[in-house]
């Protein structure tokens, strides 16, 4: 066992990275300044629709650019079919690509859409928050799980 | 839209369901306790192996018993061959259940432990804590994510 584990930071928060897939510049703008907030040594990479999305993948492997260690999607991007596209492709693109979590935040609490996420692979279906303190809320409360509890995939590509 | 949701407890936390799948007594005496002080209102279902959590999740589908929410699954049972037969199956068993996040909680740091883990679908992957307050710490930070700020699957069938 490689227990080289730092007890409040598995994932070393530094030179991490996220993308962020999101159309609405409003929520583009909170999404930002939480980042900023939470995610101080987070690099955020920020994609407005999926095709550009899976292209910035596609080149990370063939470039060897290091992949992100999670992935911030906007379901309805402006259709919630973008969104189950973006899926679609990114578990099937590669087994590394296909193994990074999706967190998904949409405005929608239809349950259809939520039970569609997860049958189509996602780790996790956020509605969007209603204020800018909800965001940052929110964002503290996904870099206590996602950074200082959960061991990511590819946190040994992350240098 | 249906937008019923309560803000700071998007899966109302009365009522809910967790299933453990530890095998360790030691382990699972500190989840319990975990459990109770972080989700004093969630009832947990255990197991203590995987043919019997399946056969537990095949009943709530025969019966209409209602299915837990999250499942978090110790991946040696004892060996992490029985850990990933018991993800192959809880994927392919039904949709809904398929669909039920599941956490892993290892004393494994194994690089191919994690990216096979990813591959297999799990939601997340946790290092087990070392001691006491950091079990709670954990549950604490568990219930905080999949309670106050995720929406789960199935949360339509919990009363």
């Amino acid at each position: 066992m490689n227990d080289s584990r730092n007890k409040k930071s598995p994932n070393r928060l530094r030179k991490a990275r996220i993308l962020v897939i999101e159309d609405s510049a409003d929520h583009l703008l909170l999404i930002k300044n939480a980042l900023q907030q939470s995610f101080t040594d987070v690099e955020a990479v920020i994609m407005t629709d999926e095709h550009t999305a899976i292209h910035y993948l596609e080149e990370c492997m063939q470039t060897g650019l290091r992949l992100p260690q999670l992935i911030l999607l906007d379901l309805y991007l402006p259709e919630r079919e973008n969104g189950w596209a973006f899926l679609t492709k990114v578990k099937n693109l590669n087994p590394e690509v296909g193994q990074i979590p999706v967190v998904v935040f949409s405005n929608s609490c239809n349950s259809e859409d939520i039970a569609e996420s997860y049958d189509r692979g996602v780790a996790s279906y956020v509605v969007k928050p209603m204020n800018f303190t909800e965001w940052t809320d929110y964002f503290q409360t996904l870099k206590e799980y996602w950074w200082e509890t959960v061991l990511l995939p590819n946190t040994h590509s992350m240098y």
